[in-house]
């Protein structure tokens, strides 16, 4: 299995704090060591980093350890591979472009027996089912509107959709188009939104603490989504299997339950 | 104006050197210092690092110079912006899906109204006129195969593109899938071909040099393309404006005149 994390801001934030205690789940305190990615929105613009090595060794993923790229909206995946064999074109997060913006999708869980027919706009290049699932759920965006519809209308889209591909195992996923971050539950996905006043945090994973009241203004609001909490001292909001929440400037906008217990 | 960097060989290579020497054009031999970018091909994935700082200052051109990821497809670009704001959106190299692979654009040049009209299913997020350049090529080859016609029959659809484009302004560009590497002249473009026996190469622009035949097998062949020579010790060819190569396995595999002198 993999693990996700997510983080939507209402301004550019850093993900170094949380990415780092992510990342040590990759080789010290997990066994998700087939590769790992990262997705930064910034503007209109994605930087995106994959490598095939586990991201605690990973001089890419020291990069982002060290180097504070700030953005509203970020996806990551640390990775055990269980379908699809470990390589570059099966790293997650997959991007895409659609209605001119890029879109930016990793996924948790397994899918058994599924090769959903795909348009053939999007294809996979790789050999996974999360990318599958990614192109068929583009697929119908771009079948249903011409343009981008409006982000409750990608949710109505999501919540349709995402029953249909989590009949098939597990599909804990999380979508971004650098705006809303929509995020699905099929097992285990947790938030929290952190806000003024801000306190100190600490890392389940590793020995730090960040005094988030030290680099933050009393404005600034961030939620971050993850498979499991990564600090023992704030308080995480479980989701509820089949829930799906689109997040927007650091806060839910709009939950819904959308499938069963999976 | 910015500069373009390729490689093209028949074994995984690292550009180190050439990135280095090349990299300094950004701000201390050159003026390109409005961004820059590089994308590797493993396998079917792609390692894409772009940066808004000028790659002679930027952590990720940093980890570049240090981190030799190894590569048959490189394409590279440092960018002085003339159309379209400095921006990460901006920054060259470009990256689509199509029929399952990636494809990987930049360009030097600017294109003079040039607003081509697109078939919807790529459209350029930024707003540079190389960003629709390359939208539109992929559109005329989507719109003719459904699946990946084989090399020489993209060269055929390039070399009918590009000097409609051409007639624009200045389209010298790279163009790959991770097999075949295709670059255009429209001004200015330079190769050489490393392979047995190897020797020392010494930057231009930088006061390093390396002993090739230490690091390489027999077998080893490596194409490396660029705007201007980046060593004065090895002879370079000099593409022709209107000149359109196609480099697989390291060597040149096709040249073609396909347009005038620009």
């Amino acid at each position: 299995m993999c693990q996700l994390l997510g983080m939507n801001c209402n301004t550019p934030t850093d993900i170094v704090f949380s990415f780092t205690g992510f990342a040590t789940r990759a080789g010290r305190t997990g066994e998700h060591v087939d590769g790992w990615g990262i997705a930064f929105f910034e503007g209109a613009g994605v930087r995106h980093f994959v490598d095939h090595e586990p991201a605690l060794v990973s001089p890419v993923a020291d990069l982002i350890r060290r180097y504070p790229i700030k953005s509203k909206n970020v996806i990551a995946h640390i990775r055990k591979a269980t379908v699809g064999s470990v390589a570059l074109e099966n790293c997650h997060p997959f991007i895409r472009e659609l209605w001119g913006q890029y879109w930016v999708f990793a996924h948790n869980g397994d899918l058994r027996d599924y090769h959903p027919r795909l348009g053939g706009r999007y294809r996979p290049v790789g050999g996974t089912d999360s990318e599958r699932a990614f192109c068929w759920i583009l697929d119908h965006l771009a079948q249903r509107y011409d343009t981008h519809p409006g982000a409750h209308a990608i949710a109505d889209v999501l919540a349709e959709l995402a029953p249909a591909i989590a009949a098939h195992g597990t599909f804990n996923f999380m979508l971004s188009d650098g705006v809303a971050l929509y995020a699905h539950c099929s097992t285990r996905l947790h938030y929290l939104v952190r806000q003024h006043p801000f306190a100190t945090a600490s890392l389940s994973d590793d020995e730090v603490s960040v005094d988030f009241s030290q680099v933050t203004t009393q404005d600034d609001r961030v939620a971050v989504i993850v498979t499991e909490p990564l600090t023992a001292n704030e308080t995480w909001n479980g989701f509820k299997p089949g829930e799906l929440m689109m997040f927007v400037d650091g806060a839910p906008a709009l939950v819904r339950q959308v499938g069963g217990r999976a």
